[in-house]
């Protein structure tokens, strides 16, 4: 297929290649230049600016945040100069109200739109084991389904309003942010009561909670190495704070959410922003003062 | 191996019989009696009361709490007239204060004592699938492994303080319970946001949480199926004081076990106490007033 | 003095009432006309719209929140036409951000400005008993005292940088929410135990918590009165979120905050959110089920 | 009247004292000699034993806690040996089960038994301004009416079960923890939003929060000024797990409470828990890390 793609960063790079590599022809554009010349190395042609991009059977964006995809494509117009034989995916972590937002001006606009988040690291997007969530018109994901399975190991389906799929993506997110707080508390309890962290969290992996979270996380508390982080923990406050404004959206309360939004700023406040996310657990050994017992 | 088994539960009947089954000779006390002729009828010899199991290689304790602890063998004063040749193994998940206080007694009446609570439901008890936390001088341990690798299918080793494996139980039964109430309030707020529960629980299932926990209690609360339950509620309560307890004893706040408490007392508040203490999750749902929504 | 005055709600109708009877001569805008006509049978001039209103010696806004203050004054650009004799006063609770980028566009635009909300209901509005929080130049400050004087009972000053001012406006707000949820969490209790809340509630306001708060919002509580509202629910929801928004710029955790966010949101879940934000109090009476007891 | 009382810490001295002022004749006891030897001085009789100062009209418990009651009173059966025309009248601050036990055990033994908590510092004691709070038989209560006119400015009147005077005492305690919270926290943040908190404090006790309660912590945390202890931390902390409890009993979440609990065991576990209990404010402005900001 013929497709753009805007937004290279370590995930939307991974992906990109993986969609070169299948035999797909993507026009690339990035806002730092370094990603797009490694893509055009691969074969993709290089977009001049974005709107270049927004052409072909499809275009995919992947970036970090609400406002990038607002400065990108939505202040400049580009949602409605889309083709309307382009399909719009966009990939990326948004807000829900933001996934709504986008949805209503490609409605408007009569050009189509696949909400599809996914779950996996910049890992799992270079070996193509995605999971891929999405919603929207099924003509539309039928379209594209040839591009998610490049990059995918498989792709669930939420129905039709697009910002559905999002729903799920930062509800996922707030659980992985749970697990880590409770991995946290847990294991400051089990220090200050002589049990060594780490032995706990090594009986955990393997037994009750053998799967990728609490491995991947029960790891890195267990050693507590939080450099260089797999997730920043600046970017888990983000999204802690779209599941809370998901949750505000429809009146639903998310208690555990609003606790986890606290620890990070502690955390933040203790100047550990950039770490990994699962820093959290510093903040539960703190509030024990685990650091200052002999 | 010639042994004492006292407190015959659902989980306590379960592992005697694989005791009974590897050919080890039981003497058994129930409360009530029926539990007491099943295993009679394996093979087992009946005690007429608490004292008349408590001798041979080892005696096996296993309550539903620490109250039954404290009536059946300390306020008799079994503790210390259990024969020095004896090693007592509690594996009953009581509170982390209880253990330490068992311990001191058995260390002052110069008898062994092992704590080696579990990790396992009904089923895997039956199975002879448990995971055995054991901690107490290492001796002793190896005298009972033979028992242990009768009813268990690992023994994990918490070191000589034998209350740091009850430290490791309760700090585990944390984890699920916070894992349960996260998944409630994940499950109400993509409800409201127009995706089944079940659909979203299902997908977390089966990519980043595919482990024991979040399978069986996903599926609980995907089917809001909270009756019969597999752990009821107010033991769910019980198990999260034990923790608060542990916290408080060394001076740990735990906020997310803090907040799982206030939810337990909520459901036993609205007459939910005797179902599965996965129905934290109708209080995620509730405080949205989703029951009330069309 | 010859001032400009928008925003007309329960609040500002009594402010300008007093600033007129004060002899002060007043040009005013409503976005609803019945406010302004009130105004104008006591001696004001009505404008046709907001810039009309935007010159003279000072110009006091007081709107209802954020979103007001953009639609009708930035978003217009009337900031940067403000004559550079003319004082902006903002007596609104808006949010710190909000405050502090007025500031910004008015010190780019030369023009003077001062950030002075207020505490007070509309009956002390009326009796021109504001507590009048102030912030700015003290130059510009001292030249609209006579101001303040007409509207209020005293002026607390904090400093040159006027978003400092509803720094404080914020966090006493807060003070009132967070009192309010401990009241109703309180009444649950001793209701629950068989004491009236209303009981203990009357000697609360009479012994410990001899204040305004606690007997405006004690009383209410008592009398589970909740309508018509002194303040809205949702308006409650409003000021607790400017509050973490004030906490998390700075990186400042607010527990308790987050508490009350969530049962805010519950209590609109419920259909509440017209109601007085003291309604809080029949969250906390729902968790522990008091409506379904005997 | 003729009367026993026993417990004579700083609260216990000062209320003896003013029974001796007016008139009463008084056999005290007390764990240490000194503050006996201070009221014999004043004219009390000094008893060897508990036992001997349980006689006469009436009988003024006021011990610390829970076990000072059962270790003096409850377990050496003194409840039992009450002679049934005394009336005991516990004033200290104990658990509503406690509260509940010691009822139940008068009403059993057939003796005369009011709960009687009081409201008030030492300082409040010892100019007799205390508020009481009775419960119990309204005769019991007539007859030692003189008593509490001589101890305190008023008495209230919580019906016959004794333990409801417990009730109310432990929620108004709960109250004061909030409060003292949601003080720390507001502080916290407009600090680091550039306002002292002490200005801020300044404001709030002076117009919202013109009670007891706010100036006096209000005053301590602008100073941060916890030692010596008015009241201790730790006995916060065990107040706060009275309301806890009170509101477990009767299936009744406190969120705040937990809340407040957590940030106690944190204060303890950085070493300040004999420093007063306002020093909750430390904890709100460590999560902050507001003593790493230049």
């Amino acid at each position: 297929m013929d497709i753009g793609f805007i937004g290279l960063g370590a995930m939307g790079k991974a992906m990109a290649a993986n969609l070169l590599q299948a035999g797909h022809r993507l026009t690339v554009w990035n806002r730092s230049p370094a990603p797009v010349e490694a893509l055009v190395a691969l074969g993709a042609t290089a977009a001049a600016a974005p709107a270049a991009a927004c052409r072909g059977e499809a275009v995919i964006s992947m970036f970090a945040d609400d406002r990038a995809i607002r400065e990108t494509l939505l202040e400049p117009g580009l949602v409605e100069r889309m083709p309307r034989e382009t399909v719009h995916v966009n990939m990326a972590t948004i807000s829900v109200a933001l996934a709504r937002e986008l949805a209503a001006r490609h409605r408007a606009a009569g050009s189509a739109y696949v909400g599809a988040p996914v779950f996996g690291r910049p890992d799992a997007a270079a070996a193509a084991k995605l999971h891929i969530l999405a919603a929207g018109d099924p003509a539309a994901i039928a379209r594209v389904q040839p591009l998610f399975d490049a990059m995918g190991q498989r792709t669930w389906s939420f129905g039709v309003e697009p910002e559905r799929a999002n729903v799920v993506k930062v509800a996922g997110n707030f659980l992985i942010a749970a697990a880590i707080e409770a991995l946290g508390e847990a294991a400051a309890m089990t220090e200050a009561q002589g049990v060594a962290g780490a032995e706990f969290l090594d009986l955990m992996m393997n037994t009750l909670f053998d799967c990728r979270v609490y491995r991947n996380y029960g790891t890195i508390i267990a050693a507590g190495n939080y450099e260089p982080p797999g997730f920043k923990l600046v970017l888990g406050l983000k999204d802690i704070k779209l599941a809370l404004a998901a949750g505000e959206e429809v009146d639903v309360p998310m208690p555990t959410a609003s606790l986890v939004r606290d620890s990070y700023l502690d955390a933040i406040a203790h100047g550990d922003g950039e770490k990994d996310w699962a820093a959290l657990a510093t903040v539960a050994a703190r509030r024990a003062a685990l650091g200052e017992r002999s």
